[in-house]
């Protein structure tokens, strides 16, 4: 038996007990994990700074976000409804949603905690009823095993099964192991484009097949329609200035592409834009491998003939440090050159001058699958370009009006999520309380009397939670 | 251009037509599918019992059941709440289902109706807001051109794009070339693991992945508890004759696997079984290649040297006619040999003998993933096996307590669906009103004005449907 057999033996047969364990205890024992996190919170931000080279405030903001995220699925677990029971009395057939079993998480680099080892995917699986199994991201194992430690505790503190969630490190053989594991029922990633696609390959060499959400590659293209850019050209361009270069540019909503109308209030805007972003210091990566990929990715977009640079590149001096930069390139280029709608990640924008209207559209339908679109317009704007939302609709999951797509709630409406190769399935979002729904599946029990049914489905309605009984919702 | 590239272009374009048609609109066009193939009644009665051999009886049981499948969701879609929409106001994200595109519906074979041109998969995309080419079935050709007539009567009627139901016949070529379109967003299927399997392996050749719904491959175990044999043998044995034999077997959810403990009440419920099956006449299966299949299946089953038959095998005269049979072997047999869980799809069962409840439980582990799995049992039998349904629940989307499994109602809380090689994904649902989840993704909107967003997320909430809004369930 090997290491990676013990360890998702052990997953499964905590999940045996951790799916039974009553939705009290599983929300207290998500709040303990809050807790503990939030007592080694200097800890946490020291180490995550040394490892990431992120800033201290926004590591602080982090953990209040994972904390907040761990209180947002307890509450979920509390109320109950999520389970989605349905009950049709004749016949009687009575569903709902139950744990899958024993799910794999790969943190991410750049979220070391609210995307990492006690991020959105373990609270959304833990909340589910599932065991987790999380793969330390390797640019940040420290933080990744301090972490763990605080989860460690509260599954101690709380009564859980022990291995409710183990912490496993290595590299991509370890992954791999882990996904192709007959015990695992789910993955969830967040990262590059190149590391979801490897998962799903070996996912796709299991004999029994099994959900990978990989939440990959997305350039968040934002529309910006001409009386907006002509009333206020210069507030847009500070905004964006400062999404482009929020954290480094190293947010999968980073806007990398920005689309207009060929027009002198679109020239103005990359001019002040391009001057925003001359103006913001330079900025650490997370990590060499990141900072590499960046350089190399900004230079092959230049290298293209039909690509300009705004403003002059200037030298890099310190270790993984990067200056923000805007290239510059037509409707028409980006429509021959499909290149061109590649991701660079990292601070840099791609501008997109269309010479009508016409070739805007053609450019926006032409565009692979996002987690998110904007659109930078007034009211006049809109009554012109009602097509514009029409297309966004099809292309990714959220659709922001008149704001930058950096920002990413946590809550029950959102989706981050959408088409290929945004992520790997458009149904379910990685961020927000129905991230639930990737660690269950529906079961319908047939004629089953009172006593041997969940309590979710008992004809009292124990839980009091919302069902939907003989197509009327009721609590 | 080929047919196939012409056919995918005309279902993309009407899509976008058809996705925004009114709800009410589109709940009257799948009532006028309803009516017309009602007024076709005879004539596809008549043809589907030429190509299927199937009773009359059956067949118009299955047009009520085709009907009132398309009015169920027609319901649905005039209510409306089946978007899930979710509203938080701070900040302003509004989250609802759409359609994701133009669908591939494969007809099945053993459901000429309701499983096929005009069934379960094409009315829940219709539904949905998605276009729909139907792959006619070729063992009844005839009878999925005259249910294509009756859905283009219903378009012609109702106003619907040309294009929003179009039907291809073919091979599998034909098939592939269906599967593998750009512009196709996902494939409906019912039918063998063999087929299923083909269908996902066209499907990952993909260069954008999308879901292929594969319903495919279950042998329904049941388990029989001790009380409730001794108490109700004779009534379990003609029980299960009649749903083993139900249209000659050829029911995805035909209980193959009959599990208990080795007793003398377990061995009269055997021979009591065994003698109602021989009394049951011959029966012709759907077309020659079913046949053959079953035949060879059933050979292939009783050659290896563990399993015996009982009755005695009578030769079958009429082309395409088959006798029913069964199969007997231990818990040991079939823990030692995988190859004696697999389908053999017809009117045939194993009924597997097991020496104590330890073996019973880890038979009962040790097989796939189910459609159904079902359990015969008294109160008293309940309350020493509760861990059978511990694992049931593990096993299959639907457990039935004291009833056969087929039968398979057109409900809301059905799960017609369960872990691989059942289905190609446990999370979703092929017959009952859920089924709709397959077409659609959410969309959110972001800081959008009520006019621009849809009726289902406004704030007046036109469409008086339940919401979830910050946090609360209202309507």
């Amino acid at each position: 038996m090997t290491q990676i057999d013990q360890i998702m033996q052990q997953a499964a047969t905590a999940c045996e007990q951790y799916k039974k364990i009553p939705p009290a205890q599983r929300a207290a024992f998500l709040e303990a994990i809050g807790a503990e996190i939030t007592a080694r919170r200097e800890v946490l931000v020291k180490t995550a700074g040394e490892e990431t080279n992120l800033p201290m405030a926004r590591l602080n903001g982090e953990i209040v976000r994972t904390t907040t995220q761990l209180q947002k699925f307890a509450d979920l677990v509390k109320e109950g409804s999520w389970v989605e029971a349905v009950i049709d009395t004749k016949p009687n057939i009575r569903r709902m949603l139950v744990p899958v079993g024993p799910v794999v998480v790969f943190g991410a680099s750049n979220f070391p905690f609210a995307f990492s080892t006690a991020g959105g995917d373990t609270a959304s699986a833990l909340a589910a009823g599932a065991t987790v199994v999380v793969k330390a991201h390797p640019a940040h194992p420290r933080t990744s095993q301090t972490m763990f430690e605080a989860i460690q505790a509260a599954i101690v503190q709380s009564g859980m099964p022990a291995h409710t969630v183990q912490h496993v490190t290595g590299d991509y053989h370890t992954g791999k192991a882990l996904v192709i594991h007959p015990f695992t029922t789910g993955v969830g990633f967040t990262g590059s484009l190149q590391g979801g696609k490897a998962l799903c390959a070996y996912a796709a060499e299991r004999e029994v097949p099994i959900p990978v959400f990989a939440e990959m590659s997305s350039v968040n293209p934002v529309v910006f329609l001409p009386q907006a850019l002509e009333t206020r050209g210069a507030e847009l361009a500070e905004t964006f200035a400062a999404s482009i270069t929020l954290g480094a540019g190293q947010f999968c909503t980073n806007p990398g592409l920005l689309i207009g109308l060929e027009s002198p209030a679109f020239t103005a805007f990359q001019q002040q834009l391009g001057a925003a972003l001359e103006k913001t210091p330079p900025q650490k990566m997370l990590h060499p491998g990141i900072h590499t990929a960046f350089l190399e990715g900004r230079t092959r977009m230049l290298a293209h003939q039909e690509v300009s640079l705004s403003p002059k590149p200037v030298p890099d001096f310190d270790t993984n440090a990067v200056r923000p930069s805007l290239a510059l390139t037509s409707g028409a280029a980006l429509l021959a050159n499909p290149a061109l709608k590649e991701e660079v990640f990292g601070p840099h924008a791609l501008v997109v001058a269309c010479k009508d209207k016409a070739e805007l559209l053609a450019v926006l339908k032409g565009l692979k699958g996002q987690l998110t679109t904007s659109l930078m317009a007034t009211e006049e704007d809109l009554a012109q370009w009602r097509e514009v939302i029409d297309i966004q609709v099809t292309l990714a999951g959220r659709i922001i009006l008149n704001g930058a797509p950096t920002g990413v709630e946590v809550c029950a409406a959102m989706v981050h999520g959408g088409p290929f190769p945004a992520t790997t399935d458009a149904r379910f979002t990685s961020v927000g309380t129905a991230a639930i729904r990737r660690w269950v599946r529906p079961v319908c029990y047939q004629q089953f009397p009172d006593a041997l049914l969940p309590d979710e489905l008992k004809d009292g309605n124990p839980r009091g939670i919302w069902r939907l009984t003989d197509n009327q919702y009721a609590r």
